[in-house]
């Protein structure tokens, strides 16, 4: 089958692979119809994720169709569609029971890192039962990607951490498709005010259509002072990090408000300072979060409601066999204005 | 009257002040009988605490007789025995309404600081009605002088941020009056586990007999490795530092399992290292607290109950007119062994 | 000074009463500027609620301006524009302190009940400091009169107190005032479905407008079979009781789902019945409540920014002089097809 | 195999049944050591449970020893010792998804009910990942056994829901062996006191020696106004229903304090009275709950590190053939004076 395989740093390719097959009696093979690529994966085209080897076949979002079914799944049968976590879970361990998917003893995030992933015409799916969810046949699967892994991402590690209510005065810093997916969740919730900031005039642009109610272009880094200052000095009751640098989680703990939340969704690669000696008294809570994807039952339902419309990321489409091309699009996303892009296993209906 | 005065750092004097008169309908005075010394006056004679203007009486901790009430006060008159809290709150500004009243926006941390304090025969009290607490004639009130701010700020800060639950694993970095405070209404949740680290092993035999299922003597500074150590390595789900230092904070980060809690009890003088590289991903959460004694009335509850026995804490008498003297015992904690002194205005009983 | 005044049952009297005065530090005399009728009023016109007394002045909502305050009042001054809330509070006692208002130790629910209320051109506020809300002068002030109960009453009785969340189902029964304001203020969490029912075919097509997702005309009593015919016999996550009477609640009993809430907002005359021998096993919570308003900052905010705009619930104007009519068209609601009304003292805008 | 079976209302017979065998990839046949009867048993004896057929093995809590493992059990090898909980739980249900195992779509209270149980020599175990418990080899075997099935139904359907708290005022109706894993469990969080209501003195000196801080026997149904009594009148923070019957929900909702909590524990045949019209203003919370179980492995950690030692509830002993002896004394209580029965299967350490 075809699939995009990492070939370390800076090397992939469109390769013939085999497919994959059942090991064990939880397992299911689900043919992929859609699938996308996520931030994760730039990083580990450029070497930054150890545990990502050669050959290894990419990808932790999409939808598609069971093909195969382990003998202990009972939720699923050969046919069914089904939206992709990112996660894979067991369900059973005691990470698991405690709802903290992310760190599953025996699963996690492995997806397209310790194991094959989704941006091939098959792939094979860990803990089944616990890991995929149907979704209705007449659904617009291409929406029904951003529930892989960006929209729990930003409403769990943003929204739900960062505990948004109605009223509150909310930032985000970072307006890229995690940043968009927080902004369009944090709606949930009904903030007076929602600030985006990035450097990119574009995705500012593409937030006050999504529900921002300020945003703020931080290319001369005063968005710390101009976010105080649309506050008269009292700060945000919830500063969200949806970048992973440490700017910009120093603009966060900078503009929270006393008794306020610093919710971090973004993946770091140093350190930060945390300004404890200005923050000991300020009733402040931080949070950080792998996605847990505990969340996708209920995005399911304000989708397929309506109340959600995750198609709105998406900004360019691609065939699995465009996926090179894909890659270059969403690499170059400043220059391309790309959000989130689909791929489309284009086989798929010949094949069924 | 008589009353301990900050002269500028290092200096302090017993003087001579005048009696502190109502000044606001919502005052009341109050006779003190008992009150202590805290860590925090220690800062105030070192020049620390900038707020504090020479001339300031100290002490902000202490139980008293109401000697005269505003027009305003409700819930007080003559006559009656009180528990003064050390932060002064109106209770009807938005922080306060919130239960925040430590950034009360009239009140907060004043006493001893920004107006005379209770280290002196008599005190005025702003926003009497919502800053004291009545207690019962015959209670205990040396044990209650510590429900004035320590043990608040050890339930507040430590054990009610740090979400302490039946069956948690626990770590107090820290075992001094504020870390003893903490162990001891930690226990209000039964942990399975509470270890505490202190570099002094006097503390570690208090903490032991106050409940600590392990102590560390962490003079070494490898109290992280033995406490993933005695884990196996799983870590702690709840890690509460009550020192003020990133040394204690850095154990904290270490040892927090995933999904688990850090709670800053310390006051810190410098930011610290955060290692969001490593966390971003372990779902935890991060707090920090000026107390807000919302918890006062319950603590009151469990101490009156029996279920709390503050006095504990108490290991040095003086008379007011020793104030000097009982200064320099608790500033030489680790040779005397002092955890908390009980200063009493012996003439108290003279005049009434 | 005008007033609407009780009479004893069934006999109202718009009549020249003394303009209230201070009596304690805490008061404060506000002017009215709007003022508006609630179901309660009725009730007490009905002789149902026996703590009213024959010659008080009815009202409990309403907006004005400060006129005098009393000598403890620090949040107020003479000129400042105000929201009422129908709850006066000491925000000092220890249910205060809990935030339940509400069971204020000598507040509570006592304006237009045991002292004298809003509808007449000035009222005495107790607690003003805690009672009253600062509104911008150039507010929409009808629509701020909605704040003074059923708003936060629909949102702290069925919205918080039911915990509707994203993806909820939600029935709401009663499509009153009150239950129109909870359809309004559930939308705050963002539910997948919002099922209204009455018996009003007017109230519901109000209620579509507002947000209901589905609406059931319960004239046949056949409510709950078809709340579980349209949720595929699952039933909902919510259901609130916005009535008063035992067939309304038992369809709430009927149609929770297992783990679901009650969430009941109606005055009850009656006890009822509840089937625990089915409903022991379901993992269901029910909850009563007295508005508390201290949702009311919150929702402030909502309104001052445009996310809640309360003036749709408004259907009638009157004058103070006109207020005997208002009552009229408020008690025929069915033929009037009243909502709120609101009542304006026309005579301020010469007196200031 | 030797178990216990139910031949119909009032009849049970020790037979020799066949061994259970593995019917699904997720079951697993444990070895029982020691089992118990429950309350509901003797219900179902007396027909009460319409769900159980004739020839039924009652049953459904138990210890023992792994002695086969479906193809997908990842969880336990053969030889493993397990605590079996009383619910099963598939995990990847919608409810158990939410932890709501007590109604997983494919599982709940199923063993000694729908499926033979645990009083017999060996039991089949549906979804044995999610619903046994490892217990270590030397652990007390005979207190695990209560966590099968009382200690997680005082503990969630009491406590948790109850949201007892430190200081609060806890009143436990009935003290059999669910009321008194309700009042060891309920000390997890440090109530100030907690008052046991029973007709049985017998049982209220146990209560005692468990920690109560008073006792009432209801002989003489005067229990409420002694409680009301013993408050001042105030009520309680949490009432818990205990025994199932009107008369003890009706002790419930008239001491329950304003802003208090009534949580169901027992299992009702007929519906009560619910005096909305005295409570609809009091904000208090009514819940009720099947077991759900997911508490095990917290109850677990503090039973393994000694806080809760559930072996006091202990009165009796039986081996597996003396089980009919064993129900008699069961039913007995009040004249055997018995609380928990252990019920041993001698034959195990031969076989091993």
């Amino acid at each position: 089958m075809k699939a995009l395989v990492y070939r370390g740093p800076n090397k992939r390719a469109m390769e013939n692979m085999p497919r994959p097959e059942i090991q064990l009696p939880t397992d299911a093979i689900v043919k992929i119809t859609k699938t996308t690529i996520c931030g994760t994966d730039l990083h580990i085209m450029k070497g930054d994720v150890p545990t990502v080897n050669e050959g290894r076949i990419l990808g932790h979002e999409g939808v598609g169709v069971i093909e195969e079914v382990g003998s202990s799944i009972s939720n699923f049968i050969v046919g069914d569609h089904v939206l992709i976590s990112c996660i894979s879970s067991c369900g059973v361990c005691a990470n698991c029971k405690k709802g903290m998917y992310s760190h599953c003893e025996s699963g996690g995030w492995i997806l397209g890192n310790l194991i094959d992933g989704t941006q091939a015409e098959f792939v094979r799916i860990p803990f089944a039962d616990n890991s995929l969810y149907h979704i209705p046949v007449e659904a617009n699967e291409e929406g029904l990607v951003m529930l892989s892994d960006i929209l729990p991402t930003g409403f769990e590690c943003g929204v739900l951490n960062g505990q948004v209510k109605p009223g509150d005065s909310v930032a985000i810093i970072g307006a890229g498709p995690i940043g968009l997916a927080t902004l369009l969740t944090a709606q949930f919730y009904s903030p007076a005010e929602i600030i985006m900031v990035d450097n990119d005039d574009n995705r500012l642009v593409v937030a006050k259509t999504f529900g921002a109610t300020q945003v703020i272009n931080n290319s001369l880094g005063n968005a710390a002072e101009k976010i105080m200052a649309l506050t008269n000095n009292r700060g945000v009751d919830v500063a969200i990090e949806a970048v992973g640098i440490p700017a910009s989680f120093d603009i966060c703990q900078t503009i929270v408000t006393a008794g306020g939340h610093i919710a971090n969704v973004g993946v770091h690669g140093k350190p930060v300072q945390l300004n404890l000696d200005k923050l000991w008294s300020q009733n402040i809570t931080l949070t950080t979060r792998l996605v847990d994807t505990i969340s996708t039952p209920m995005l399911l339902k304000t989708v397929l409601s309506g109340r959600l419309q995750p198609a709105q990321l998406i900004t360019h489409h691609f065939t699995l066999d465009q996926v090179m091309e894909a890659y270059d699009t969403f690499a170059d996303a400043m220059t391309e204005h790309t959000l989130k892009v689909i791929i489309t296993n284009s086989d798929f209906t010949v094949q069924v």
